[in-house]
């Protein structure tokens, strides 16, 4: 298969209308009036985001996750999605078509659509780029850089899942099924996430770890932040976890991978934003309060400092390397 | 240097307003009033697309150049691109200055600013990704399917520079300055390309080798085309290198990475057309014509069929394989 008969076979039938089958040299989108487009760009390669032998399927779903997150985020509402792939030339063809099954499904769950793209041949790892589109009303997208002293911090969902199941899955604590499907297939409620344009005062998606993230935010704002350890979402297996050895601890406010969205908003915003939660099928969890100064500071129920631990998740530390 | 310091020292700098410092999850842009936004992708990978030891300014250029291509054959003004970038861990941080550089020139010359993007560790080859967004008046992209039967086909430039100066490296022919440069450092005239608008029948970016390109516009638009072989707009060194060794002449329309535009027109559009490529800069040379039926034949002054040869350029295939 060359790349033509690949793109006709697999991907053409995934392309929405500004794709032009994906036929063309490039897409055409005629931007709804009034409205903002958001742009977000990630780029997985395999041994270093993922398992070469992790199930195509899940990592094509999780490959659109990880930018739909940044527009959830951001309060836009997901419209379509660039796929740049480069292969290795000794592909399985089942691969190729597992993983577009994934796509297809991941685009029914947050109804976008593939609108083009590039596909290659590679002698390294199994490379993927997306760049996923959406819309906010016009100067409405929610920023990391709103945030004012004496708004609360919220995050949703359960924090440290996908972190728990990586060490889980290298053998350094016990892992569950639940936890691992955080890991290979995150989803994110970009419904709730639009809710966010004019209520919350700065968003960001939890990706590199709930403390890095919200020192991004608090940098942004030039504000300070003081998070409480022990109000942090923990699902079930995490705690339990967690119980047995509390030494991994930090990786519920700096294990990578979360995909959950943590945001700024006054109090009174924030209960809006808690009602709305319940109806879209979010947990909403108040987790802290910004404050003048600088930094992130994370404290326990007595308000003594707790040590944060290992730094968010970077890219260029070795630390997450996963092969 | 980790992920954000390696964003803040060289990428930062790059940002325009849309890209909000890189500082955020993903970029922000206000659509102009009745345009359509064009948006291309394109995979760049060491040792498939480019040699890993490549010059990093002109490589950052030409992949700015590869995805400027795609906009100008749609006619589309650039505006931003975001930027995906997979780097080895031992990467040297000259090499990363120096790409900065590259795309920095790349900016200017084509008055277009970085938006935004995401750069990772790989265990592989550098892996390039670049998204780039261009506008045209709402519904004016040329496409690759309204090529009617009559119209002329045209192309800018000159063709099977690069594919000759490749092999010129490989040591299969003589290596010339200027080729080396068409390879190295293609530059699009993204002006001339805005001019097709309107005028234009169908169009598309010569990436995959002439032929292949126009069959590409011949099967979207449901015709066929004649080209006249000996019409081919060839650069004086590309002539000698062929004169010497005539076996290479397919390479001439069957190479790859030319990044010219070959468009379809009416006679009358056609002498508009060339009159602005002349107010521009841009050569055009008239090679052929859209009729009844299917496919491309490729014939030479007394009307004969030329053979034309090896396939186009097929990045699953091995012919194209640099290293």
């Amino acid at each position: 298969l060359d790349e033509f008969d690949l793109i006709a076979r697999y991907f053409s039938p995934l392309a929405g209308r500004s794709g032009l089958g994906l036929l063309d040299d490039a897409a055409c989108i005629t931007p709804p009036t009034g409205k903002d487009m958001v742009v977000s760009k990630d780029m997985l390669v395999a041994g270093i985001h993922f398992f070469p032998d992790d199930k195509p399927a899940s990592l094509a779903f999780k490959a659109l996750s990880v930018n739909i997150s940044d527009l959830a985020a951001k309060g836009a509402r997901p419209h379509s999605y660039l796929l740049g792939l480069s292969l290795p030339e000794d592909m399985d063809q089942i691969w190729i078509e597992q993983f577009a099954d994934g796509l297809a499904e991941a685009q029914k769950y947050y109804n976008i659509e593939l609108i083009g793209g590039d596909t290659t041949s590679t002698l390294g790892p199994i490379t993927i780029s997306v760049t996923a589109i959406g819309y906010v009303e016009q100067g409405g997208m929610v920023r990391r850089n709103g945030a004012c002293i004496d708004d609360r911090i919220y995050v949703t969902g359960t924090l440290g899942d996908a972190a728990l199941a990586l060490l889980g899955i290298r053998g350094e604590c016990k892992l569950y099924e639940d936890l691992l499907e955080c890991y290979h297939r995150p989803v994110v409620n970009s419904v709730f996430g639009q809710g966010l344009c004019g209520r919350a005062s700065a968003s960001a998606d939890v990706s590199d770890g709930l403390i890095a993230d919200i020192h991004h935010i608090c940098k942004a704002s030039g504000v300070g932040a003081v998070v409480n350890a022990s109000a942090l979402p923990v699902s079930a297996n995490a705690a339990r976890i967690i119980k047995r050895d509390s030494k991994l601890a930090p990786l519920i406010w700096s294990g990578g991978d979360d995909y959950k969205i943590v945001f700024t908003a006054s109090a009174e915003n924030g209960c809006h934003l808690k009602r709305f939660a319940k109806q879209t099928g979010v947990k909403v969890t108040e987790i802290g309060k910004i404050v003048a100064g600088a930094g992130v500071d994370l404290v326990d129920f007595s308000g003594q400092q707790v040590q944060i631990g290992t730094e968010g998740f970077m890219h260029f530390s070795k630390g997450r390397r996963q092969s």
